[in-house]
């Protein structure tokens, strides 16, 4: 099996598949014909000290010579190839974790053992996409119980690193999503910093929303540090707002993601397992979870915050946090923006004073700081609230934030994307609701968050009187293409504003 | 939209991504950039009259040319585009089956329409990869009920062929698999047909095991058949065996296999739709199932035969379909093949009447042939056995089944693969029982069914004696590299079969 047969010459094809790895090899190749490899055949390649387990695309043509293998841009990174390097082909054992995967898929429990090999084998890349989209599935809804839970953010902070702080307290703030615009992070770590506590926020990306935390931050300020420049931040600032996708904090977290992005969903389990690892990780001691409420947010009744909150405070207690929980309104977006860039903007505003920042925005990021302050160790009764406003009224928030956009790597003002359009009020009355969902979807189709220029403005809040033919809200695209795929499903969802004919 | 910078040429990539189309745009293609398109984006592609939604995989060096986009071998196959073709390329709209994909991962049941339109964008090729393995996965276990079932099964028939015999009984058979080299279909069409019912029979290729009936039917004659091929055959000899893939009964379900192999895993709700839509897609009147039961078998307590009974009942009796049900022995192989090859040889040596044919395959026919016999319009009560009996021992069985194999294009002798090696017993002992599973993953590691002359060859069955060094089973490959690779699992194995120190 380590004959002449098995061995090609390496190169790059110069061809981007995203996360997953894929090998290209002629389909006459002598480790094709040896091995009985074919097209989607998962392989084992190993080279010098390394190995990695790639998809296989098989070249019918004379593209590619028999005695070469082509590596894609995930691939090649993976393997990081010297100059003239040759690999080494075979089958790879079968996943060790199989076995647990196949018992969730039928409905069976999973201890913490089968969690560790799942999340061991997510980050070695031995699970294809379509095993972890079957994992991510089998783990929906009520699919994970409490002890699985604590199992699998146990498992996710195994197989990463963990920072360690000394001693003293570190605090955190997470928001369990699904309300638009809702950008209180960026301000609270501000506030909290200001105050003197210490507070290493790492974010995500967004998963199925038009802007995560680590978007919006990214178009003022560098947010992929790695762990040892998020530490020289924190050290010296008392605060970060970061990608945790660099920090190696929970990875196995960061694949998880991957798949649910396309697949546009995520469920209790995951979210709760997800949010806790990336804390324990960070060496967090005591964490806030703002829980927006609403119809058509991510938690949409107080029976689904309970069970939420359950199973948040069940899977704290055993990694050993401190919890507090916030539950705040989700009826509507918070902020004027939807997207990266005009979220940032009502960021600035509201840290610059400025007379016509989002005021819902400025109270709640106020009320979380205030909340975050009441349970650091030490806190007077109820004080946090007043000592939040006074920072941020000061302007110790605002140059906080600007210090630590400067530690991060530096400052920049965001830009808008330049095409924009009006989505016009189809009839007169008085707002009564939003589908948060399809508004997010529309900033979505417009090109946030990969566009971060592009997105949705949007200053009517429920309770507003509008007439027929008067701007609701304005679409930003970074093309016309996708200003005109956004405005189009817009057109075909008249009623995202429930709009009422009463008073 | 439809601008210049939506155009661009195409080119056969050569590249062969099995069954999902790729399309490949350079980085910095005005398609991409006017578009926004980035890796693994869903691209619509539309040329000419046709159009398909691919994925995209982006060329990051010079190798594609700026107005160029190549497809992958899938690609090329389903968009057919003439020379010097251009296509348009956009953002696909949403799946429109993408809501009931959501309900279903949140465990709600779906009606008749959610099926429908997941089933029309499955062969449509609207769903990702990963889509389908999250629906796969929502639907494995218990989570589809009857309803469901049958819904599932409505709507893989509705987006596919039917075929009208016109007047008269149609017989089949299937069997639910999960026990390997269980190859009784080529016998029973053989002997059914011979008494002069027609029975026209669609099989698939493997979905999790070494070999399904059509792989092992190809060895010895040409199965990919088209529809009217398959027409023909039958209205000259009452029966076919062919491969279902090419007639479109029931496209969807060939997709959701494809899904379902690299994750070895399939469901009763699914298996009830796949069978099912398969037969009622073929206009079978009379379907006879046989379930075999045991430890290591696909279903593997009478608990469990009840259950798949009762759905197989319900969505029978739903779709008009009169239906009967054997239950046989599913503790160890049927004959002694495991592999395409290895398995046509056990069939034509029982036609054929040799001595050392197996004696469980013969007898396991004869008993589904009878059963299926005496379920016929006009037979007489229990005179099935007899008869079937009868066809086989007089060589008008092995007449008709060459008569059909010449039919679909010439019979030819099937050739074991080359390499061969013994697995020998580690102790003595009596054989108390064989675990399936492992078994047929020695097989398929040895490279069947892609080897079409890989696999095992195994004479020993249970309460035989064995003594240490004696062979249990020989292991055929095609190549050195999938021997070694079967061989370090089966050593890694020694408790494939049980062997007992007791009398």
């Amino acid at each position: 099996m380590n004959g002449a047969h098995s061995r090609l010459r390496l190169e790059r094809a110069g061809i981007d598949t995203y996360r997953q790895p894929v090998v290209y090899m002629h389909r006459d190749c002598a480790v094709c014909r040896a091995e009985g490899f074919a097209a989607l055949t998962r392989v084992l390649v190993r080279s010098g000290h390394r190995e990695m387990v790639a998809t296989l695309n098989v070249v019918t043509d004379d593209r590619l010579a028999l005695d070469t293998a082509a590596l894609s841009e995930a691939a090649w990174k993976a393997l990081d190839p010297g100059p003239d390097a040759w690999a080494v082909f075979s089958h790879p054992s079968p996943p060790a974790s199989a076995p647990a995967l196949r018992a969730k898929v039928f409905g069976q429990r999973l201890d913490e053992q089968d969690f560790l090999g799942l999340m061991r084998d997510t980050v070695d890349n031995r699970l294809s996409d379509i095993e972890l989209a079957a994992f991510v599935t089998a783990c929906a809804g009520e699919r994970l119980d409490h002890q699985e839970t604590i199992g699998l953010t146990r498992a996710m902070v195994s197989v990463g690193q963990r920072i360690d702080w000394g001693s003293g307290t570190v605090l955190d703030k997470h928001c369990v999503g699904g309300l638009p615009g809702n950008r209180t992070t960026p301000l609270v770590v501000a506030i909290v910093a200001a105050a003197g506590h210490r507070i290493p926020k790492t974010s995500s990306r967004a998963i199925t929303s038009p802007a995560g935390t680590a978007d919006t931050m990214e178009v003022m300020a560098p947010v992929a540090l790695d762990l040892a420049a998020m530490r020289r931040v924190v050290e010296q600032e008392n605060g970060c707002i970061i990608w945790g996708g660099n920090v190696g904090l929970s990875p196995a977290d960061d694949v998880l993601i991957g798949i649910e992005r396309p697949l546009d969903f995520d469920s209790d389990g995951q979210l709760v397992a997800s949010v806790l690892s990336k804390k324990v990780a960070a060496g967090s001691s005591h964490v806030l979870i703002d829980i927006p409420i609403g119809p058509t947010a991510k938690v949409r009744s107080d029976a689904a915050a309970d069970a939420l909150e359950g199973r948040l405070n069940v899977t704290a207690r055993a990694m050993g946090l401190s919890l507090a929980i916030a539950r705040t309104d989700g009826r509507q977006p918070v902020g004027y923006g939807i997207g990266p860039v005009l979220e940032a903007r009502d960021v600035l505003d509201v840290l610059r004073g400025i007379p016509d920042a989002p005021r819902d925005l400025r109270e709640r990021a106020l009320d979380l700081a205030g909340a975050l302050l009441d349970i650091a160790p030490g806190a007077g009764p109820d004080t946090g609230r007043a000592q939040a406003e006074a920072l941020l009224q000061s302007g110790a928030a605002l140059r906080k934030f600007l210090a630590i956009c400067e530690a991060q790597g530096g400052f920049h003002e965001p830009v808008l994307a330049p095409h924009v359009r009006p989505v016009l009020a189809s009839q007169s009355g008085v707002v009564k609701g939003v589908d948060n969902r399809r508004l997010a979807k529309i900033a979505k189709l417009a090109g946030a968050p990969a566009s971060p220029g592009a997105g949705i403005d949007c200053r009517i809040r429920i309770g507003d009187t509008l007439r027929a033919g008067e701007p609701i809200f304005h679409v930003h695209a970074r093309t016309p293409g996708e200003l005109d795929y956004a405005l189009e499903y817009a057109a075909s969802q008249p009623d995202v504003f429930t709009i009422g004919t009463g008073a």
